[in-house]
C-alpha cells in the first residue's frame, strides 16, 4: 500500500474570509476531503462503511498548525498518511501546500474512534484491518501494542 | 478584569453533518464567535482593532477535544479566556458545554500571531496591552518573559 | 399568534469572504436560523418534528435578492413569515434589516415540501395545521384552494 | 466560444446536514465553483480580475430549485452559461446533475452587478466584453437593448 495519499482542490471564494485568506476552519474540511480519498487509495469507501457496516469514524481530536496563508483560486495538494490504528481508533496526518511552489501552508491532524451509528464506542470489523495497516491478529488477544491508545479514546469520547 | 467570558449560541442545522451531529470545524467557527465576545468583555472590538489599527489576528495553531457530540438545536455555552498574551502573540482556551446540563462537549486553544493588512507580522499596539493582560513595559525593553513564545510564533507564521 | 417573527444575530468572521461582506450563500443559512424561530414563536419545535413525528421540511425552492452588504460583527435582524401552507407545501417569507440602521439588507423566500425520513412526500399531521396557519379541515375534501401548489410540489420534488 | 461549461465536483461530507442529504445553502457554493471554471472557460481568471482591475461580481440575486436530494461522495456535473449580459450586470445559470445517471438534482441562477472594490456599481472594462459575449459597442452609446437590465440592477444594489 502506498505510504500516503496525495489530494489536490482548489480554494473556492466560500472559503476566504475577509482577512483575504482561507479563513482557518476550513483547513479541517480540507482534511475531511484528503480523509475520503485516503480511504478510497486503501480499498474502501467510507461512504460504503458507514451505509453497509454502520461503522463511522467520529473526531475525538483534531489540531492544525498554520504556516502560510491560502489565497482563493490556489490548487492545493494535501499529503495524507494513517499515522497509527487500531481496532477503536485511528490517527491521520495532513501536509498541505500550495501546488504550484511546493510550499507547506498547513500541517494536522484528526484523531477518529469507531462508532455504531448510535454514536456508541464500536470495534473496527476485522476485513478492514490490513486497509488501515492493523495486524490481522489485533483485537484477538488484547495484546497491550494493539491497544496503545485505546485509553486515551476511552476518556475521551464518552458518549451516554 | 473577569477571568473568563461566557458566550452562548444554538446549534444550526447547517452545522450538523449526516452522522446526526455537529460537524467538527464547526466547533472551530463557534471558538471565532467566543473570541469577538471576549475581545468585546475585555473593552475592545476586534472589528473596530481591524478597521481602525489595522492590526489582525492570524490563527498560527488550532486545536479541539471533542468529549461528546452535539445536536441540532442544542444551546451551548462557552467559556473563554487569555491563556498567554504578549506583543507578537496570544493564546486564547475555550470550554463548551451544554447549557442545560453542563456536559463539557469539547476544549481547545488558538493560538494567533498580531499581523497587519499584508498579513506581515505586526507588533500589537501599547493601548490594547491592559486588554490582553500584558504587562505595561513588556516589548519596550525586550524583555525575555514577555517574548516568552515570540520564537515559536516566528517558526509557525512565515510570511514571504 | 402573531403575524411574523423576528430573529437577531450577529454576523460571523467566518461568514465574510475576501470582498469583506457576507458571502451570498450564508443569507440562507440565516433564514434556516430564522425559520427555527419562527417554528418556536407558533408553539412548536420543528427539532421535536423531526425527532418525534418523522417529518422534516425539505427544501424544494430558495431565492434571495441582495440590497446592501452585510459586515463582520452587524447585527441582524430577520422577519419571518408564513407566506402560504397546506398538508404538502409551506412557503416562508424573510426580510433582513441592519439592526442598527433598519436599513434592508435581502429579501428571500424557501419552499418547502413535507417529508419523511426516507426523504418521500408526507403530510403534515393534523396537530400542526393550526401552527401553520392551515384550516383544520384542509387536507380532508381535498378543497382546491388549501391544494392550490401541491401540484407544483409534485414536480419540484420527486424523490425515487 | 462554447454555449456552456462543465464543472464536476464530489459532494464533501461537510456539506451534508442531519437529514443526510446536501444541506440547501452549498448548492450555492457549487454555483461559485462553477462560476469561476465558467470564467476561465471563457478566457479570463476572476481571481485576476479582481486583482488586477479591481472588479468584482457582487451578487444581486440568486436562486435555486431543488428536484432531487444529493448525498455526500456523489460526483455532481454541473452546467453553467451566461444567460444574459451587458457591462453593469451578468446572469448566470446553472443545472446540477448526478454524473452517474444524469438525473437533475437542482438548478438554478444568479444574477451579479459589477462593483469596485469600494462595492460602489462599475461598468465592465472592454477588454471584457467579448468574454461575456457582449457586444463591442454595448455601453458606447447607450443603446436600449445592452442596457436593458441595468434598471433592475439600480433598485437592487444600492451602496451607499
Amino acid at each position: 500500500m502506498p505510504p500516503f495519499t496525495e489530494t489536490r482542490l482548489r480554494v473556492r471564494y466560500a472559503e476566504t474570509d475577509q482577512m483575504g485568506v482561507v479563513y482557518y476552519a476550513n483547513h479541517y474540511i480540507w482534511m475531511e476531503v484528503a480523509r475520503v480519498e485516503l480511504c478510497k487509495a486503501r480499498g474502501f469507501s467510507y461512504r460504503d462503511m458507514e451505509l453497509e457496516d454502520g461503522i463511522l469514524m467520529a473526531v475525538a481530536e483534531s489540531a492544525c498548525r498554520y504556516r502560510a496563508p491560502a489565497h482563493f483560486d490556489d490548487e492545493i495538494v494535501i499529503k495524507s498518511w494513517i499515522e497509527a490504528a487500531n481496532s477503536r481508533t485511528v490517527t491521520i496526518q495532513y501536509e498541505m501546500r500550495l501546488a504550484d511552489s511546493g510550499r507547506v501552508l498547513a500541517t494536522g491532524h484528526t484523531r477518529h474512534v469507531f462508532v455504531n451509528r448510535e454514536m456508541r464506542k464500536a470495534r473496527l470489523p476485522k476485513k478492514y484491518f490490513a486497509m488501515f495497516g492493523i495486524p490481522a491478529r489485533a483485537g484477538e488477544h488484547g495484546s497491550p501494542q494493539s491497544h496503545g491508545d485505546t485509553e486515551k479514546a476511552e476518556s475521551q469520547w464518552t458518549t451516554a
